[in-house]
């Protein structure tokens, strides 16, 4: 018999969108990326690799195949026009958080999730945002541009305010934005060290996480546009999805990476299984 | 609004299966491959790389957006059993053959197009085949095995008998192989200059072309699995599709792309455009 | 002695710019790219890789030794934002030729050739332009943006008016947009071989040159977003700038090298080839 | 004067086979991969390798050069036809056990581990297996195949029985393999931590080490087909052979290296050094 | 405004000269390389990335654009003769040592610092030199010659005599380096461990760091010509770095990077991470 | 049964010394190399990929199964010395031409055949040399050394003489050197269009035969540290060595090939069959 063109051998994202619990969306922008771009390859390569992962999580011991979850493909964008992007992006995802659906974002750049948060801030007023990443993206321009991949988090402190920021595996950065980190956001330098206390504090509060997977040490995801040494292992993020477990997660997104940077394939495999995970973490 | 998940920018195969004339199949073997392996990433490859090819052929001037064609996936086959998909390839192009479409197959190693000629010559008892190719793929046995990529053709001859093969392109094989061609199929080294009389010589008759894209010069296509240098130029098999677009091809494959040994992705543009014109010179 | 760090062993544009009669500038921009990003390398890759060029061309038995050449470095963009991106290039363009002096531009991607146009057209009123390209990038839109790769050369046209642009090597496009190319542009489809009747016709005519480097063949050069198979030799562009060497250019540029995708630096040494040569035939 | 062409630096296996304690032995198979192949390429690159590598390990304080092994070269073998493949693999294994050797194979894909074990088993009754890698390899059929990398150490499993087989750095699968793992050998997720205790439980009995190099993170050790992230690291794997060093270790294999993947050519450089100490554990 | 052909983002070394504390100085020389060459392209490569780097470390929490530092470019040497860019070296560093300045070396192989280790043992007598490494560099001569990346420390020993070298991370090397290692330098194995100690005892000495980057592990620094696993871990050479904050530190070089063979850009971009962190200890 | 370990599969060099009329030699030389290193790599790449390669040829109808040529492996050389390599190479090749057997070489960069003709000048006082080349190879000293590989044809005619060398393919050089070979050898710029005149003047002379294999054109032969457009394609070579297959050819090398900066590995197979077909002109 002809197997389905798009069949995915163990994981299948293929329940209808009416009976989804969650929607998978691509967005395949990477429009203000400044040094190495290749963001907007992501959503393809992550399909691609999906068919070759198992559904089951040693980790968590749970099963993709026990979920409803749906693909609803990439929204479809203006090459070279940010202002639009983010403005389709923002409507998109408003119709699916209306439809009482949680969204899981394959990027795409960190800038994409500027939208999607201000979407949740608007739906739950108490939203904590949970960021890895290796960078504290807290500038207020970048290179004149107050719309960039480096300004997200300031941009989403803007809506937010003070204390509802959690950053962890923050590795660089200016002087400027490491002090207005200490400042203004629950501030984890290098590593996962008060992720425990932090779940703590944030109790059952709905919590958005964005997953800036340049957070992983490049030894393990080289393939990403702007590689920092000194992050964390997939075996300390495992640990970290394992303590989230717990937690109220209403949407999340995993951005950032660049496949063709990695030409043996590992990052793109690591995207699939930090995706698994995080919507086993979800489900 | 969200884009579909697989949906081409300019090249769409969204034929219903029941109102199409020609049915792609992919299929992913390239199991008896004696050097590098990789052929079976050319379905997939292929499939992502068409979205960004433009449906208009400025060589044949056609359209593809004018003809009923719809894409049924890969074929299921099993890793490391031959036999057993050989069989199964039979099957699936016979019961495609039997609702009278013609089939447009996307190899693959070239072991492939066996038996599938095989299925064509049971339904047009005057068949002819046109192979262009590296190599006479005419060996009794390769290793010790009588299934091979290196024997194809040799197979193929025992199924048509002479003078129904007509290679073009050949420049490597055993002496034995250059004169076993020399005596029992029409034979053409190097280039395609005699294409032109063999196709005055073949006139109506039913055609399948059997297209193992090593028959180009690495420099222009080096994702495959034995390049052999001294090839004809992508112009020279564009100017060879053209004298092919007169003639009646009831089938076809495209076989020996294997994507991963070109880093540039040249070879699966040029998969994907000689591709588009074998079926514009069918349809 | 330490050696400066920037020292061209062979090349070196290091005249003062009152002095020089050819500015050269680098547009590090790819912001409209719709499919694989990565031409705002091109400008520090070929700077890169000049030093290790002979000065002596054999083909124009030149060398630019004897000329007055000076490099301005990278005009600064903001990224993400197009329409900032291309004012600031037609100022800084602008000033230069305001200064009397004609401007060799590394690009970037082919957008960037539109501003630069304009400036020239205000300054010379019987401007014409010879386009070297794979595509006819006469697109109306693009994904739903006007400003676009994909429509720069209409864009021109909405500038210049029908007859002005002679577009060579043309393999790729749209039914509608080769339609409207055989209307409105002289228009040489696959190759270069209308070229010495175009220059006749031209005259002394004002000329800017606006070379599209996947006008070569990928064989030559695969180091850019959307090779096209079936281009002309890097012996065939040789042969058209030596017929250019007569005309008087005015202005030129050199877009579209995307330098990652050609892991063999091959691509960026024959950018690097046609810099020199096309210098020699503007000097 | 002029140097063999095949001299080795520093490691060179060049004892006699009558007068040597190991035979190393390559075994270029990978039909039965299923997704990326080139484990075939193993042996040919470790041996191009091992010129560089100092016969003195520092974590062992042994050195090879005082040792008698020999390099009997690859077992020549059929492409395509897994079942007479497998069938060569245990003749030629037999008649080196015959001759009171030890075996040291270079994979190849681990299916090939189930003949050589076969003889083990079968001269050794009371065998023990220890396994490094990250996949359970427990799968009754893989695609509908009995005969697969996927499905080798359930076949060894039917030849030894329960309790036989020690499993380490585990961490894919489906969650029936996790199941029958859980309940039928000795089985260590993840890591190394039970190595110590199994080591006391096996005690004198004769040990078959099976390494497939997987069982390290894809950090580094990419070059491999299925790359699971979650990994040992290298300094985990040399403590651990630091362990098996006081078994009584009979035969070995490492598996799974396919060096194409890994452009770098640290994996290919990693698996030389492993089986240097493995070798040494073993001497 | 145009910007300047060589500015850097937020590095900038743009110190006078007469101005400058430390002078950075870059040898691209890789010519006793036995193995993978490539070092030569180090100092280029980290100098097109230095751009991309924060002034800022959140190690140190220092920032570089507090103090003065020139870059001098590269010294010019001759390819294939030894003897003289030995001696082109020694003089060019002694020259910047005369003027009271501290260098800061880009290699090249490890050669490169043999005299730069002897101008520094004239000028301070009480001099010790601690070296990061995967090798020894302690053989007397290596295939036949007596300077080679493979002597290099044995002929520092030559100079400074016994315990004035501090070795750490070596993994690497023969029988007879490590013996030799045991008994004439400081020496740590595989890790770090004993710089705490090695630090108290250095106190207030003038202190040279010769940093070859193979230290670290491939995982994290593959671009190297010969990489050897077991290495450190980035954080734990940042850990490093912090302790070696305190001391006298009079020069520096950073060896063997050997940019081509990690096609990711990762290595190059740790490179310059470990030389910002290098700089702000000896600023 | 086992198969050696060096077996090639079609191609097999393995007469006994005496008996051979031919001995082919590599020689990993690339000390002076300016740009890009690795040509020390080709011998073992070649060795290790001819074994794919057909014995047979098609071009010339002739087999090397009917000859009698053997491999001497390597000559031994010491890395950074380039004098003292060079009087190796002269001694190793000067033993084999007083055995009165034919030398075929495999570089390494060019500047090895400085030595190699000047034993078989001593030889043959009526030699000539054909040299095919992207480059002049004329220089009097490159960067001060006079020892280069872009002196190498200078170093030659100086000994040789007016009128003696045959220069084909050349394409690049200095001012000078184009001057210098205008007047002192037989100089065909661009291509091979004078080789039949040449061979005719030639007659019954002893020939050596130098291929520098960037004469062809880098879009079938990247691998090379200095790749020049604009190169013959592998059909004009192939035409180029059916012409020598006439001349008393009395040694041959083939130089510049740099495997590792050709991914796909075509280069490396092309000069494979560049051997081929030179050994069977010689043979």
């Amino acid at each position: 018999m002809l197997k389905d063109k798009n069949c995915l051998e163990d994981i299948v994202f293929d329940s209808e969108y009416k009976d989804s619990d969650i929607a998978i969306v691509g967005i395949a922008f990477d429009g203000t990326c400044s040094y190495k771009p290749g963001a907007r390859f992501a959503p393809q390569a992550i399909r691609n690799d999906l068919y070759g992962l198992e559904a089951y999580s040693p980790y968590l011991d749970k099963d993709l195949s026990d979920y409803n979850i749906c693909d609803l493909g990439d929204i479809e964008l203006s090459f070279g026009n940010t202002i639009l992007s983010l403005k389709t992006i923002k409507q998109e995802i408003k119709s699916i958080l209306d439809d009482n659906k949680k969204t899981f974002v394959i990027g795409g750049e960190h800038l994409i999730s500027c939208p999607i948060i201000e979407n949740y801030a608007d739906k739950y007023e108490d939203l904590v945002v949970i960021q890895f990443d290796a960078h504290t993206d807290l500038r207020e321009d970048y290179l004149g541009e107050k719309l960039s991949h480096a300004t997200v988090m300031r941009l989403v402190h803007n809506k937010l305010g003070d204390g509802r920021i959690f950053q962890f595996g923050i590795r660089s950065g200016t002087r400027e934005e490491f002090a207005f980190a200490n400042k203004h956001t629950h501030f984890c330098k290098f590593d996962l060290e008060t992720l425990n206390e932090a779940i703590k504090e944030i109790g059952n509060r709905p919590v958005y996480v964005t997953m800036d997977l340049d957070v992983l040490d490049p030894s393990i995801f080289c393939g990403t546009g702007t590689p920092e040494a000194g992050g964390i292992t997939f075996k300390e993020l495992m640990d970290g999805i394992i303590l989230l477990n717990g937690l109220n997660i209403v949407g999340a997104d995993i951005v950032e990476l660049s496949p063709h940077y990695d030409q043996s394939g590992v990052s793109t495999a690591v995207a699939c299984k930090v995706m698994r995970e995080l919507l086993l973490a979800m489900a």
